[in-house]
């Protein structure tokens, strides 16, 4: 049974190569092709096509890992999109952190042509991808969602169907939230600190196993006390989760005060650091968000 | 050996009872008399005196539990209080969040009567102090912090000794920053899960566990979704701790954003509620800072 991978960027690949590992049949494909991501699937075993057409014909589950609303439209339902070329009744999981409504507008298109549509976001960053441990936020039909099991548990481990198509993009928003403001929470924690001269190492030693602990204190943590800020997930990746937050409550930014000044914070960074893969999941976008407060 | 343990509210009785229940010689005393805590406190095998100074006459150890800085100044340093009636030598330690500068200010004034103050907040909440499991964060130094652990030991399980005189308040503040912050977070999620119609025991079903997880989702998330609003920790003293945070940054309210952001929230919901006992550490702070976003 032949499985698409298209998008062979960093969590793309590794999942792709996860499934070739578990001897799946994977064809992969890649908006730019020569990318890192091609040679490790590959390596694994897999097939490179460089077109969508060749990639997806006869293949009963396609797979998509891309980016933002537009590039995922494009590959699926666009012009010379999978659309165009996969078989009735394909099974098509988007990894890509989009939103409930565009993963609604996928699934109505896609099923207009007879095809399924799942929306599976995923967190659990590089290190989960390529441990083949992600969280996937499943929404969509039950019967697809079944048949796409057996590869999903090939990339992931806490596998979850959330309800009808746009729920799994609906949870992964919540948990965008969580991960953005309890990192202003650690940033705020270490400032106080800073400012009280206390040992930072107290933090997280003495703090995170109580009621102030959070991933963000265990994990982030640690990391800034050691000044190791090398990123975990691109700044504007969680940029643009947080603009598809209020993209779908429809701009009421008041009810998200907190999200809010995330948001604000974390552009502040993207501002003053000049770059664009400052780590938000990871330690480095929480050094940034500190800079910004100054 | 005499140990004197002023102040038996929630907390206070809580923690005076275990001593007395390990088998130490307690003598308790209560600002009002009359209260649970004082029969609380007899019926463990301790006793009750009605004034301080026949409290804390001879006593080797004495502890306070009492609320905001002018009660713990009255008692501790104001006429009539501790300072008038304790022996040379005796240690005394002070579990109430009253921050860093208050705390050095008191350690100044017991010393000049060669008396030795630790400042000694806790967290872990009724719970906690009911089963012996807080978390106590010492400042002050260092002999007396020895000669008082032995007596710490039966009220806390994790007593860190963090550093001079200050230190353990400076601690404390920062563990309310990331609990009131982590509780935007959660209050946030929630709200949006409802906004997208999400079912919200996904959010500490799937999310708990990853880079969105924190003590705040686990423990008042699903009471959240029991609607389980009991009281936890008292609004009004979340409400004093965050304005000792500012106090002790002499007011630079723009170091702590989401800190300030927090403030106003609970300011909001302590209008909103109309009485002062709704939880902040609990749950029941949770659904006012819900209730105050709309």
């Amino acid at each position: 049974m032949k499985i698409a991978y298209l998008g062979l960027g960093l969590m793309g690949q590794a999942m792709a190569v996860n499934l070739a590992k578990a001897g799946l049949e994977v064809v992969g494909w890649n908006r730019t092709p020569g990318k890192p991501g091609e040679a490790a699937l590959m390596a694994a075993g897999g097939k490179v096509e460089n077109s969508i057409e060749a990639a997806v014909k006869d293949a009963a589950v396609v797979f998509t890992c891309l980016g933002d609303i537009g590039d995922v439209e494009q590959v699926l339902t666009g012009k010379g999109g999978v659309v165009d070329f996969a078989m009735a009744g394909v099974v098509i999981a988007d990894f890509s952190t989009i939103g409930p409504e565009a993963a609604k507008r996928i699934y109505d298109a896609l099923r207009a042509k007879s095809m399924h549509f799942l929306d599976a976001p995923v967190t659990g960053g590089d290190v989960g991808a390529r441990n083949g441990t992600l969280t996937i936020m499943v929404g969509g039909d039950e019967e697809p969602f079944r048949k796409a099991l057996f590869a999903l548990e090939k990339m992931g481990k806490n596998i979850k169907h959330c309800g009808p198509s746009g729920s799994g993009q609906a949870l992964k928003l919540c948990n965008q939230i969580l991960c953005a403001v309890n990192m202003i929470s650690v940033c705020e924690a270490f400032r106080l600190a800073e400012q009280l001269g206390v040992d930072e190492n107290l933090l997280v030693d003495v703090l995170s196993g109580g009621a102030g602990g959070s991933w963000a204190l265990s994990n982030l943590g640690p990391r800034i006390i050691k000044k190791d800020f090398e990123p975990g997930f691109a700044l504007k990746h969680m940029l643009k989760d947080l603009r598809l937050v209020f993209e779908n409550i429809d701009g009421q930014d008041d009810l998200l005060p907190g999200t809010k000044l995330a948001q604000d914070l974390f552009k502040i960074v993207g501002e003053g650091d000049g770059s664009d893969s400052g780590g938000a999941d990871g330690a480095r976008g929480t050094q940034a968000m500190r800079l910004a407060y100054k």
